[in-house]
């Protein structure tokens, strides 16, 4: 790059791949990032409705890592974020950057939908109940099967987004990414191995089912949420980064394409490392909960109080309302 | 340590550990290693059973890493290795045996067992078949069937046995044993996370069923089997170390100990790093297998020809003849 010109990024990774081998970027560039917080067909969508209903754009954040001396990058970043039709931004860093962007993807926006619905789907299809029959019994017993699960999968599900959070902090993740990306073209005699798509298995082919266990699954995702937040908060990540990382990148961009297209269909048409992080996690979500979550639940284990009364008092609703 | 003194190591994992932040061993010590491919309890056990049955015992790699000038550190090795009781070693290196024991664990040995177990029963039981119909279903259309599910299996298989190979070499693996280690005990104010065991669910209460799902497995083992041996080869690692780690730790050391004991009481009683592994990497070959092995043949996608003669005429049988 020409000396003085700006690197624009839309995200961190590349900071985390140069940071393994202790490289850098060139000093005599900017460098600026303003990352669109949601899938790339619903930056796109949203963009566009933004023509006609007030508000619709996907929030994003933005940074200045490094700048030259005519000190104009902060307005070229804020400028590009406005050009994005983004309703709302917020200052970050690279690495604050892509280490909660990554984990939110491993995480509750995709990795743990698709390994909790997984496991919810065989439970109920094991136990012999129609999905409907299911759902319609969640008004009734709602309440105690929702303090039954939450309370028994809350440290089970943080259990893995820790682990997820620390391979992704020391590089390991990042890595990762980049050797499966190594491994799409042949090497060392090995055949290529491409992505598989994830939708040939019977519980994404019952689509009604699935979109009823949606439903089902958010009882499951309460306590993958409720950690996930936790999870951030403690390594230090502003809530406005949190907020979005783990519900508002939900609930404007990847719900809408799910509900629309399907869990599976969200999941094989993602970004490469949303796709590896998704399917490497989602089975580890699935395995934690199968083995220790409803373990628990079947034995009758007494519900842990404290962690409902925290979760009713948690501080994060407050920042939700503020940045809903 | 002293100088001129001995480090006698039974695991490469120290290198590993060593090499990722660029340290190294002290240069005034001499640093050997030997190490009996087994698990703890079969390494005890055979050494007992060597008393009266010839033959009895694990075999074990040794390693001479570095030796100060009195040059007597193979002779201690050599010793090591026959105080014992092992009927058979090789030698090999830190790097090589860390990441062949490593990822042998993770694939062939523990890993994949788990998880092809996990995967095979839920496709028997969903379909409804009872597990002793299967069993003896085996005898007549059991060509076929092994046919189908070898080849299918085989490069999805191959796919996640690369991916565990080049975690590993890559340094991430040993990072994540360590700080899953780390968060056995308290930190950031978030609360300890100690292993769980696998043990409680439906699939490892049915011992009979699962003692015939051991022989059913095999089937699927096998295609798992040669694509360990296939990624171990592409790698450089000598057949005394492949036949080692892919086939003989199973036969002498833990399939006796997954048949008197089941495989997870086997998983819950290794090492923590074997553990770990085990529980990261047997979600991932059950997925993989489910999502795009068994797809594939409940598609009647045709048997690939070349892989079963590779399979027939693979030069690793004439290794294994030898070190049988």
């Amino acid at each position: 790059m020409k000396p003085n010109s700006i690197l624009g990024l839309s995200h961190g990774f590349l900071l985390g791949h140069l940071q393994s081998p202790g490289l850098d970027f060139p000093k005599n560039i900017s460098v600026i990032e303003v990352c669109p917080k949601g899938m790339g067909p619903s930056v796109r969508r949203l963009y566009v409705q933004g023509k006609e209903i007030n508000g619709a754009g996907i929030n994003a954040s933005f940074v200045v890592h490094q700048q030259d001396v005519d000190g104009r990058v902060a307005d070229v970043a804020l400028g590009w974020y406005v050009a994005l039709g983004s309703p709302f931004t917020f200052a970050t860093t690279l690495e604050q950057e892509y280490k909660s962007d990554i984990f939110g993807q491993q995480g509750i926006l995709l990795g743990a939908v698709h390994g909790v619905m997984e496991c919810l789907f065989r439970r109920y299809t094991e136990h012999g109940m129609s999905m409907l029959a299911v759902y319609n019994s969640l008004s009734e017993d709602g309440k105690r099967e929702f303090e039954a699960v939450y309370s028994a999968s809350y440290y089970p599900c943080m259990d893995i987004l820790y682990e997820c959070y620390e391979d992704l902090a020391s590089g390991s993740e990042i890595r990762t990414v980049v050797l499966a990306g190594c491994r799409f073209y042949e090497k060392e005699g090995l055949p290529t191995f491409p992505m598989g798509n994830i939708d040939q298995t019977r519980i994404w082919k019952v689509v009604m089912m699935a979109q009823v266990i949606t439903s089902l699954s958010l009882l499951d995702q309460s306590s993958t949420f409720l950690s996930n937040i936790e999870v951030l908060r403690k390594k230090g990540h502003s809530y406005s980064e949190i907020i979005n990382e783990s519900l508002i990148e939900a609930v404007d961009s990847l719900n809408p394409f799910m509900h629309a297209r399907g869990v599976s269909f969200m999941v094989d048409n993602c970004s490469t490392t949303t796709r590896l992080g998704s399917k490497k996690w989602a089975p580890r979500f699935d395995y934690v909960l199968t083995q220790q979550a409803l373990v628990a639940v079947d034995a009758g284990t007494p519900v842990n109080q404290n962690l409902l009364s925290n979760f009713l008092s948690d501080p994060v609703h407050g920042a939700i309302e503020v940045c809903a």
